[in-house]
């Protein structure tokens, strides 16, 4: 617990710092005290809680102290931007992590209600990350995509579906058209579905439907298990015919994906199964847009975002910021391809399209190309068709 | 989206469905729709959103759908328990979490606000899980502390301090009587104090203090990083003088503590730094006692968990929930060490013991310990004196 003495030590002006040592983090919070009291505090339990040895007159705060460079209070609410030394956590997501999102955080004294909304890096911290390996322009390349967005369809049932069912569907949606046939967020190395098994599967459909169409095309293996089994389970899965994979990065922790990134030969997805936990809540948690930042820097090549309509209780506001952390410039950092997703279909195409404003994205839809009354091969179809229908964009 | 004539495949009666294959969740949600028909989606969603391929008339729900075995409805707020076939994720942290706090169970339609307030394992399930390795009886063992609870600090200044008068804080303190000095959760392998260095002089300050005071101390090392350098570092912290290692399960994903319990020969602790950003609103998100017993599933010795007093924002009855969830059994999981923590000191032992009502917990100080004014040494002695004053409990 700071006293009121200590608050200029957690106070700096921007521009008498060395940017390129610090990461900036926008939080709001609601607080009954001083503004500029509470926001120390916060400052302080989030890095030098105790500055000092009894006894010695050292201040480790210059160096190693969290401090505010702006702050805009009204009726409680208080916007604040935190430059938090990187030194303190380094290159490490968790670490990072621990520190924006941790105990100092989440349980200073005096600030009540808190979320992370934003969070920004120097060039000198994301040249420490491998970032995407492939990102938009290189996943275009490999799968001769041009022009327009991505279509990708999750195989359902999601569920209990076995291999040779699993991969004729995803067969039937190559040929319709679909660039990406994917796993479920669910799925992984079942015993109803072993990994080797399905991608053996997938991939011999995949090879079929490639010779057919003249058309390059993926399967997209979800390999999401225990960090330590990821290696040999990428392994699987590419040997035996996947070429892209993903994981659930909330999950397994967003680290998996850069274990993962740092190993793979084929592009990475990391979906958003987890994100709502602590991001939906409007003034508590981490916003969702945080976090997939994280997961670019990660790199990930492809990263699922909730996506538009009332299903995915975001507001397009939130959809955009997350697709724009998935475009916008980041230092040495690839863009990642944004992929929002929530129930659409061939009917919400155009509205996506519309709102996102660019091709630069992946179209997903599950029930939409497999819950098609005519087949997964019509639903992918029903996917170009309405394409065709967008205005350019 | 599910109709009404599909509720009743999500519904089943508890005493025809063979248990063991079903993890038990208790939801709490909102809801401005029937509650049943609210309660069959959020099954559907987190289990089988599609259960039948196009023009067939299978039924993947019975063995492969979660369903309602208990719903409780009133003024919109429905408590409800949901049997999940653990056939959908296996014996996967990662996985399971994906199912019961993904985007199934945090996107179903008609269910507003959501929380995962506990969750229960039937024992075919935990037998697939390690578990923690000492426990507390194995712990206790190694240190012998008797009695009484572990007494544990966290050196301070908590960032900025060089490995040599870190070591120096922490011998001050082992011999004043603490058992256990560890690294604050925000400590790692830093440039300003690489993990190895610091291991090694606290390693030799803590055979000094062992030597002098003719008992085990601990040096609890925290290793928290990318999932893929946890194994190395694991080896350099102990090699060089650690004897137990803490990670923050949550910031590193829970897998990471299953990692490390399968390569650990010492005690792995798990902090709940990260906890809060899900745990603390009432009404969504992840209960901290859910956590806290995948933290025990995953194999953590002691668990550090929110404790009592005004700066944790936790009621009394989530820290004894998560103190139950630490001691409860569990299969063949044996019990793991609590150790509720925030800004405690000697003052606030007798209350803690007392609403702990047992000794087999951790009491934890950081600034009570290292911020005592006459030193670390005194510091800890004080824990001593005022553990005499608490009555047997």
């Amino acid at each position: 617990m700071i006293e009121t003495q200590d608050i200029p030590g957690f106070f700096a002006d921007r521009t008498t710092l060395d940017l390129s040592r610090y990461v900036m983090l926008r939080y709001r919070f609601e607080t009954d005290a001083d503004p500029k009291f509470a926001a120390a505090s916060l400052c302080s339990e989030q890095s030098t809680a105790q500055w000092h040895r009894p006894g010695s007159t050292e201040d480790l705060r210059p160096q190693f102290a969290a401090k505010v460079v702006a702050l805009n209070a009204k009726s409680g609410v208080v916007d604040v931007t935190i430059a938090h030394p990187w030194e303190n956590f380094g290159a490490k997501l968790p670490n990072l992590i621990a520190a924006v999102a941790g105990e100092g955080a989440f349980y200073a004294p005096m600030v009540k209600a808190i979320k992370l909304m934003d969070i920004e890096f120097p060039d000198a911290y994301l040249k420490q990350f491998e970032g995407p390996q492939f990102g938009i322009k290189g996943s275009r390349d490999i799968f001769k995509i041009e022009g327009r967005p991505f279509f990708i369809g999750v195989v359902k049932p999601n569920l209990g579906l076995p291999p040779e069912q699993f991969a004729e569907l995803a067969y039937e949606s190559w040929v319709g058209g679909l660039d990406i046939a994917k796993d479920d967020e669910m799925l992984g190395d079942m015993t109803w579905s072993p990994l080797a098994d399905r991608a053996r599967a997938a991939g011999l459909a995949r090879r079929r439907a490639e010779k057919e169409t003249g058309t390059p095309k993926c399967y997209l293996a979800c390999i999401s298990d225990e960090v330590y089994d990821l290696p040999s389970l990428y392994k699987t899965a590419v040997e035996n015919g996947a070429n892209a994979v993903m994981i659930n990065p909330i999950c397994t922790g967003i680290s998996a994906a850069r274990q993962l990134r740092r190993i793979s030969e084929v592009p990475v997805m990391g979906h958003f199964a987890g994100v709502a936990v602590s991001g939906r809540v409007s003034n508590f948690g981490v916003a969702s847009v945080v976090w997939t930042k994280l997961m670019r820097l990660a790199g990930c090549d492809w990263i699922g975002i909730a996506g538009f309509g009332p299903r995915m209780q975001c507001s397009d506001e939130e959809v955009m910021a997350n697709v724009r952390a998935c475009w916008e410039p980041m230092g040495n950092i690839a863009q990642a391809l944004p992929i929002p997703g929530g129930s659409d279909t061939a009917e919400t195409l155009p509205m996506v399209a519309q709102k996102v404003g660019s091709p630069d994205f992946g179209f997903i839809s599950g029930r939409g190309v497999f819950g098609h009354e005519q087949g997964p091969r019509a639903g992918a179809t029903s996917l170009h068709q309405a394409w065709k229908n967008v205005a350019p964009i």
